[in-house]
Parts: C-alpha cells; structure tokens; sequence
C-alpha cells in the first residue's frame, strides 16, 4: 500500500509542476479563489498586470476590494450564482486600480474538500469587437 | 510518514484539479507532449477545435503528423530549440486539416521525471494586428 501511495505521489507531484506551467503560459488573466475564505488562492502574471498589484499583494487578500462597488459578501454569491448559470454569462466590472472594464467568468468547483472559483478576467474592450450591441 | 505522505498526496490530488480545471477554462489553445514517447498527453478543447480532430483522436498521437511538412524528429527538435529560446519565438506552422496558419509558443519543462512541452496554439490571423512586420 505504501509503494502504491507513493506511486500515486509521483503522478500528483507531476499535475502540481502541470498547473504551475499551464498557468504561466496562458497570456489570459485568471484569479483562483478560496469560497470559504473568501479569499485569493492564486493570480497568474496576465492577472496581476490587468489589476494592476504584484501577484504576492494578491495573494491572500479579499478580491471584492480590487473592483469598483462590491463586497465581499454579494461578490461571491454573483460569481456562485455566474457559475452555477449554464448560459455562463460573465460579470461585468471595473477594476479599481487600472479602471479597466473587464468580464469576469467564473468556474466553480471542488479540490481537496474545498470549494474554489476559478475566475477568467478579459479586458472588455476586447470583447467589443465580439458584439457590436454594447454600444 | 504515512501520515504525512497521505496528506501530501490530498494537496496533490488538488493540484490535479486544478489542471483539469485550468485547462478548461482557458480559451486559448494548448496541447502538451512527451518528448520521450514524442506523443501528446494532453489538448484541450480549442486546441482540439483549432487541429480539427476530437480529443480522443488526438491523445497519444504524434502531433507532428498534424501540420504540412514537418516530420515527427525535425518538429521536437525545433520545439525544443524554441522552447530553450529565451526570446521565445514562436514556430510559424500549417495545419493540415484545418488549413489555419498558426503560432506555436512551446515551453519545455520536466514533471515526474518525464521532459514535458506544453505548447500554445494560436491562429496567426489573430496575432497579424500585434506586429505588422509580419508582412
């Protein structure tokens, strides 16, 4: 059983160095969230640079307090509610520091007995090219 | 230590997760190769959109057989030559099936003592607007 274990340690160790690398990659911003602790678990570098603060200021802190007008509280029930939402109709935002206007789509799901939000932040203009009736 | 390793490998199995998550969730394009097998071991769902071949069809496969002219040692090689690149130059490609002309940024990385490349796939019409000498 230990071998085995040990085995199944060496597949996991290899998903952990997967994550890391997939996430530095992607030039799309992404937040992790913590659910119970309503907190930021993780911040890749597209991320940091359309908030606008280091990953390590965000690392740990309250995401709510980074866009214009919300809190804590009705910032994750939105993003639950977006993600339960099949349609996956992201949240529109402001960011408070680069006073960007951004799409937030978040993805909920569960890893190691905690709930956690995945988050894809895209600067809105970009979508404006998308559709045209946002004018 | 049987303690710790099995709370070591529910972290991990976290991270598994996480990955598969990610790698949904990200709308760019991205495919992940064994340099050893020389095979893919991983695509998500707008890279497998993008070659024009379901998921199942692509896992395993020799990714190289996917774009014109390029065969499967020449191909590794000129991703891992890319990949050392720090001025990370992508490999202008065509592929076969979809006849899109795209830009491959790999990166090479080891996991679980495996060399690993996870490559970004992106349509080079999109990437024409960012720098105009490409003409």
């Amino acid at each position: 059983a230990q071998m085995a274990l040990e085995r199944d340690y060496e597949v996991q160790r290899e998903y952990d160095t997967r994550y890391r690398v997939l996430l530095e990659a992607t030039s799309e911003a992404f937040v992790l969230i913590s659910v119970g602790a309503g907190r930021v678990v993780d911040v890749n570098p597209a991320a940091s640079a359309l908030i606008g603060l280091p990953r390590e200021d965000l690392m740990g802190q309250v995401l709510a307090q980074e866009f214009e007008g919300r809190r804590q509280g009705e910032f994750l029930q939105e993003l639950a509610a977006s993600a339960r939402d099949d349609t996956v109709r992201p949240l529109d935002l402001h960011l408070r520091r680069s006073e960007l206007r951004v799409l937030v789509t978040p993805k909920a799901f569960r890893a190691a007995g905690d709930q956690l939000i995945l988050c894809r932040v895209e600067p809105a203009i970009a979508a404006v090219g998308v559709s045209d009736d946002l004018t």
